[in-house]
């Protein structure tokens, strides 16, 4: 590894911490571990590192602790908000060598793992004993499960089953000081102490390194069902949702997508979609098959009683994932149209999603962007996304102005800048605005408590 | 109030922030706060202060913060590890004050309320809308929300619907210090932030003050339905917890009662139980009527596949609340027994359970004690009740001794000093033999970084 200034004989200590073959200072590992997932962000760590065991973990944190590098933990690098980007420099802690799931009890409902196992995978492991776990976000065949809980990941299942943090029973996690605890484990009930493993889900990498994650399994529905509404404009499918919601349906998906979506998707899938709607709202509902039947009536009834030009309910499981590849396909669809992508997540209470919607709109207009919201409605979880040229530095500052203005309205709404993908270093700016200088200073306070010298992902959440 | 050291002008200065009428310092009112649920706990507070808003909770703060005057919040008291006593004296801040319901959405499946409002009534107005708040502590016709969410509790529910923590969206809390902070609100996603609502869920006070509380609803179901079995023994039932788990049933209740508990009982209620029977399984399924039916029935059959002398499906609302008794009355059957009842709160894996049973049985006969044994088997939450005569000092001896027997054994199979009834001051000393001196280091600079001063509920956990 280089010889600099903080990384003289560095790299020789993290050797014989991880083993010569586990550390990289070449070029090709340096700038592939400059990003994540987030545009227009990019910085070069001096190592990167891939350690097998919480002791190497441990043997890592306490050198740079020592050395006073700064250490970001990451595993596939899908972060939205550039919480993985090494802004300061210093070693990347890459997870994903610690990839195994470890058990899978259909007796306890639990699976124990390692965080740089693929979300997809735990979820397939789960599966193949019959078992269900809940959390499904949008970058779960890459993502690592340690990365989703870091970052409190939500997903499409969210109405009805919650997001990761409802699944985390148990973590081992090595502190920036290089000692190894465990919150929790594998029970349901456990208030012996503060609930860390829950503060460590959604803590972004910033307070201590999970090692290894118990999680909470539920069994696996028999069945599952879709349908789809498309409205004269969005007003009309927000008020659906909430009529939805108060019919005491609980739908396991309540999806959306504006016009600017639904036009970039057809002509991105020609999947037949009615491209002449204002929003287009997929409900659906798993469980047992009678109550799928009778669940998806009653939310098609809702649709139309709000006013749906058109609703279907999907006959079979093919027509089922032609629906939801329409949500799916949403991102990509976008992201053709230009070559930059920036996709937020704003979110609000889930009566206020038409006033935000429309707001976004018109902020697009005033700023003359092409902004397509896609999203959660039943979270009130929303993604506007805006797609641009990024060679054209006036349409970038303008989304970035529009950005500004979209929070801001969020957190009026009672929302939040951030629903799922966290607040990493692209929205620390922001995030004073909505809990306020006090509360601001108690996450830095905490940080402190954790982690002492501030080696742990610096310059992000709660630094 | 009184003139001592500490005190000279508290009164006054406490009677300026919430009225001369709202401070108390006269005999009956420190000894009646000296005291929560828990046996052999007392401690006279100085002064005991009625706050009526989070301002008036803040300026309480503020003053004791400034003269380092200990202050202790509680609800109804109900708490069962002392975690309200006022071991160091100081003020006493009740909240029962601040009980209204300010909210309840269908659309928005959320309820905002005070902190002293009573967990039944939140219930209650849920249930008047069609909804459900399924966290349904044993103390909740008496304990407050605020105690309630202090305490992380649970409930009969909570192998389907989890504990008070998974249905705390938001929280407005002040802090030892004086300021308000708000985390979380109506959302479902939220990550901005360090999660401090779930945080603070569990941290029995001694964190901040919380003076308003966001709660997750749910549709109610539209029925439920209970069973019972009999078994030889205890390890017969727990066999048929993991065989009902395993069968993808997830039922909303999975209690049992030991051979003790059910003599308990039937001396007491008269019900018709049979005493000759190790262990009884109570079973139960809320929702659709049919799902209900069938979920019963394949409970059914894996009791009898693990060998119950007799299972019976209650056929009528009647005939299942009288199923229920028999759980309900399982505490107050063991209490009467002796002037003394010590309920521990110590839970395993529930793969463990018998394991777990059988121990406590060995330890309590070779402590001559009378410990009988009921709970949430489906948790794996046992309820170790000791009943004893106070005025006997070599009993009181022996149960703790055995008490601290059965923790160690919870700790070893995997499992925790308190499922939910939290560490409070009498389990303190057993809280670093689970987690180990690191993390109670960690936990001791949390509880900094909120109190600076260690005003807050001095002595508990985290002191």
């Amino acid at each position: 590894m280089a010889a600099t200034a903080t990384s003289a004989g560095l790299g020789t200590q993290l050797e014989g911490i991880v083993g010569a073959d586990h550390v990289r200072t070449d070029e090709g590992a340096l700038v592939t571990y400059s990003t994540d997932a987030t545009p227009l962000q990019r910085a070069r760590p001096d190592a990167v590192v891939f350690p097998a065991t919480a002791e190497e973990v441990a043997g890592v944190l306490r050198i740079a602790n020592e050395r006073r590098v700064p250490v970001v933990p990451r595993g596939s690098g899908t972060n939205l908000s550039a919480g993985t980007v090494p802004h300061r420099g210093g070693i990347v802690l890459v997870l994903t060598r610690m990839n195994k799931v470890k058990e899978v009890s259909d007796a306890e409902l639990v699976a124990v793992c390692e965080p740089g196992v693929r979300t997809i995978e735990l979820a397939q492991a789960a599966a193949a004993k019959g078992l269900l776990f809940p959390p499904d976000p949008g970058s779960q065949t890459v993502a690592t499960v340690g990365g989703n809980v870091a970052e409190c990941s939500g997903g499409l299942r969210a109405v009805k089953y919650g997001v990761m943090r409802d699944y985390v029973l148990g973590v081992e996690a090595v502190l920036p000081t290089g000692e190894i605890i465990r919150s929790g484990g594998r029970l349901v009930k456990d208030v012996a102490g503060y609930d860390l493993r829950r503060l460590l889900c959604g803590s972004e990498g910033t307070l201590a390194v999970m090692t290894e994650l118990t999680l909470r399994l539920v069994p696996a529905p028999e069945a599952s069902g879709i349908g789809m509404a498309y409205f004269p404009d969005l007003a009309d499918a927000a008020r659906a949702v909430s009529r939805v919601l108060a019919s005491g349906v609980l739908p396991v998906t309540l999806e959306f997508l504006d016009r600017v979506c639904i036009g970039a998707v057809e002509d991105f899938a020609h999947i037949g979609l009615d491209t002449s709607a204002g929003a287009l709202l997929i409900f659906g509902q798993d469980g047992n098959p009678a109550l799928i039947e009778r669940d998806l009536q009653r939310m098609a009834e809702a649709c139309e009683a709000e006013g749906a030009t058109q609703v279907r309910i999907a006959e079979s499981p093919e027509a089922a994932s032609e629906v939801l590849e329409a949500r799916r396909t949403a991102l990509p669809a976008l992201s053709r149209l230009e070559p930059l992508t920036m996709l937020e997540d704003a979110t609000v209470p889930r009566s206020r999603i038409a006033e935000m919607v429309e707001f976004i709109q018109e902020v697009a207009e005033r700023h003359e962007l092409k902004i397509g919201t896609f999203g959660h409605a039943g979270d009130g979880n929303l993604h506007p996304t805006a797609v641009l040229d990024d060679a054209d530095e006036g349409a970038v500052d303008r989304a970035h102005a529009a950005f500004d203005e979209i929070f801001t309205r969020a957190i009026e709404l009672d929302g939040t800048i951030t629903g799922e993908h966290g607040v990493g270093s692209v929205k620390l700016r922001y995030l004073e605005r909505q809990l306020g200088a006090d509360h601001m200073a108690l996450l830095r306070r905490i940080k402190a408590a954790f982690d002492p010298n501030g080696i742990l992902n610096p310059g992000k959440l709660g630094s």
